[in-house]
């Protein structure tokens, strides 16, 4: 852990903001243990906890933070002087304190006697340290599962995170910078005859070069319309389009999250052109109408919307806009959420469930084309949301009997029309977008989105 | 998954000598769920349990492997149809039935009335898994802890698992192939001025373009003595070596394991020359004496030797080599073991502590310059060996009132002389080494070592 250009500031203004939230209610605050890949010594990358991240900044194994009511403390482990042997000098406690600018003492110290039977604590990402929790606690913690007792702390949480303060943002321009590094020389590096996995090396090799994580296991496929897609062994042909969902995530832990789609011989086929353009204006639409007080499901309803008309224009629906929408059959191309919360987490707080996405008074519906919906809040400066409609023929739902082949659906779809458009498996065009006072700030912006722009970065 | 290639005779022939070694003791083997890295959704690439890829070979999530004393069968969850939207089509019990040749079914009817009490399983990798395991064995199973009751189990895989078939093999040999571009890619990539997470990114760019991924975290540092080191923050400075630890795992989970140490300018300096060559030196005495019967502790106490005369050689040890061995005074430069088992894991079979490692009867001293030894057996054509020895100027180490400032090992040192060798702060040279009839075979021949070809190849 690199500490030198650490600072302490905007972590202890947090800190206090929640402080005040919280009152004399008392919180653990759980930044996670390393998990075992094959055994407990081979592990995985550590990432801490995104609760923890956001009130102390540093990645500190098995560590906890902890309100008592009236002030911080972060309890951590004291390093081994047998570990400095393999791992090198490492942080003393009154380094750590200096630092963090926060009382710092011995983890081993940390019991159940020390903590009011009140406290509450949010699940860590790991089961092991869930387990630990829970003995803490003295009752049940389960990653994914909030309990009652803990809403308090959730939504005080959320309310903190919801709205990015200066330093977070300037975490996510940086996780940017080598995001849209990777989306260039991702482009630059397809062409027909090499594999999937050799465009995502040299995405990867961007991130990974400015000594920074992956946000979240990537998407470069030609088969963009499996949309959580995690196999790279796909020979790109030569009338391919290359669907690529890549993000970094910054040194402090926020993510950026973007998607591109373009075409493995450098220049879009006309089929390929007309629904980009569906995609690209649908997308475009959204990003303008982003501003304080837009609500976030009438941004998807704009959407499919926008998909209808332009999928109309293509010929591949038939009918009134309103109905195609309704009936569910713009669904059938745009299957997910228009977008969602982007922080910490590349869906930010989705360990919460719904809590951050959705407004108090909110909830999803079963209905198909909102399901998957997982931002429905009112637009507020500070929030950064995603952007990415997108068009995909998924086969399980265009033959499905609930979806494609639901007569009313199946009706208004021009299916010989549709299989002109073969060269088209899925594209989607996925920006990262700031809510400001005057509107929005696309943070997104420099990665080559026109077709004109694509297809001069391909060119080189 | 690619199921297209995959061959079941291997798998069949495995499960076959496990059930044979059984006889009516049944045996429950877990594959894993993947580990969360932020929440549920967002997980770490999935990798499935060493026991279970080694006896089944596919990374099937969530599945067990039962032999109930006559025949096995796989619990594996059912594709969920739902699922098939999101994440393409899966296979269903019946085509994976065919492709496993093993009898496969809903592991949702797997429970614990299913199985006799007297079952043994070993500790998934996860922590959610175990927590399954447990509940359907009915008694407590954590990762790291063998229990006395799965020991025969255990001792079973260990004699199946520690010479490896014609199937294991080939499967290293495809590793070693990607950690060959790898270290070569690396050696080209490496310069003044760059930074080790630009190195690191080569790298691991030529393993993730071959659709592979690390068998273990990659070392790419400056700082060499720092054993464990995860950073990759540092600038590449012109008097510095490079130590590059990686090594990338095949499609079926095998690993290769490869340590080069190379000049930031492309020419090892005239004192990184003479502390290389004793090292290399070493490195080669020690593969030589790899066959059929040699102990690995014995190989062990040979490094010491080989590196105490070296190092005496080069005048920063003074004394009776025996002596510099006996007191510690070796092990303050080199205070590793030798290597480790190879296979599926890194340190292969480490899930089961030495019981892989160690031979029956024998087992770790507490002495400085064996407790870290991760091997003692007598050598059998095929095992698969790391051969890794080093030199390392760890401050912790030689400052410590114990080791380098112990009277009489700091006595055995040449203080001011060692001084002179400020730019070699680690060096090692690993190579993965198979136990063959004839001796063996360096799986990892092609990565260069001679300082002659390291330098031709840096300058491409």
């Amino acid at each position: 852990m690199d500490l030198s250009a650490f600072q302490a500031a905007p972590f202890v203004l947090r800190r206090e903001r929640l402080g005040r939230a919280l009152g004399n209610q008392q919180a653990l605050i759980a930044a996670g243990l390393p998990s075992p890949r094959n055994y407990l010594a081979n592990t995985y990358p550590f990432r801490a906890c995104s609760h923890f991240l956001y009130l102390f900044g540093l990645p500190l194994r098995g560590a906890f933070g902890w309100w008592n009511g009236n002030s911080w403390t972060v309890f951590t482990p004291v390093p081994d002087p047998a570990s400095a042997l393999w791992h090198g000098p490492e942080a003393t406690l009154q380094e750590l304190e200096g630092r963090l600018a926060c009382r710092v003492v011995d983890v081993t110290t940390l019991n159940a006697g020390l903590l009011d039977l009140s406290v509450q604590s949010l699940p860590a990402a790991d089961f092991r340290t869930c387990a630990v929790q829970a003995q803490l606690v003295n009752r049940p913690i389960e990653a994914g599962i909030i309990s009652p007792a803990d809403h308090p702390l959730a939504d005080a949480m959320v309310a903190l995170r919801l709205l990015h303060d200066e330093a977070a943002v300037a975490e996510m321009r940086s996780a940017v910078m080598a995001t849209t590094a990777a989306h260039t020389a991702g482009m630059k590096a397809t062409r027909p005859g090499r594999k999937e996995s050799e465009v995502r090396a040299a995405m990867e090799a961007e991130i990974t070069a400015r000594d920074l994580a992956l946000a979240y296991g990537s998407i470069v496929t030609v088969h963009g319309e499996v949309l959580h897609n995690e196999y790279h062994h796909h020979e790109i042909t030569k009338n391919d389009l290359l669907l690529a969902d890549v993000g970094a995530e910054s040194s402090g832990g926020f993510a950026s999250d973007v998607t591109r789609t373009w075409p493995a011989t450098g220049i879009y086929s006309d089929t390929q052109r007309t629904l980009y353009n569906v995609v690209l204006q649908t997308q475009k639409d959204l990003i303008a109408a982003v501003k304080p007080g837009a609500r976030y499901r009438e941004l998807h309803m704009l959407a499919l919307h926008r998909m209808g008309e332009g999928l109309k224009d293509a010929g591949i629906l038939v009918g009134r806009t309103e109905d195609l929408v309704e009936e569910g059959a713009v669904s059938l191309f745009f299957p997910h959420g228009t977008g969602h919360l982007l922080g910490l987490d590349v869906h930010d707080m989705e360990d919460l469930g719904d809590r951050a996405g959705y407004a108090p008074g909110r909830q999803r519906t079963a209905n198909f084309k909102l399901r998957s919906l997982r931002l429905d809040r009112d637009l507020v400066p500070g929030m950064a949301v995603t952007i990415e409609p997108g068009f995909y023929q998924v086969p399980a739902i265009l033959q499905h009997p609930e979806f494609g082949q639901d007569p009313k659906c199946k009706a208004m779809v021009n299916w010989s029309r549709l299989a002109d458009y073969a060269d088209v498996r899925g594209i989607r065009i996925e920006d990262d977008v700031l809510v400001t006072e005057a509107g929005h700030e696309v943070l997104t912006a420099a990665i080559p989105k026109e077709m004109a722009d694509v297809e001069a970065t391909m060119r080189g």
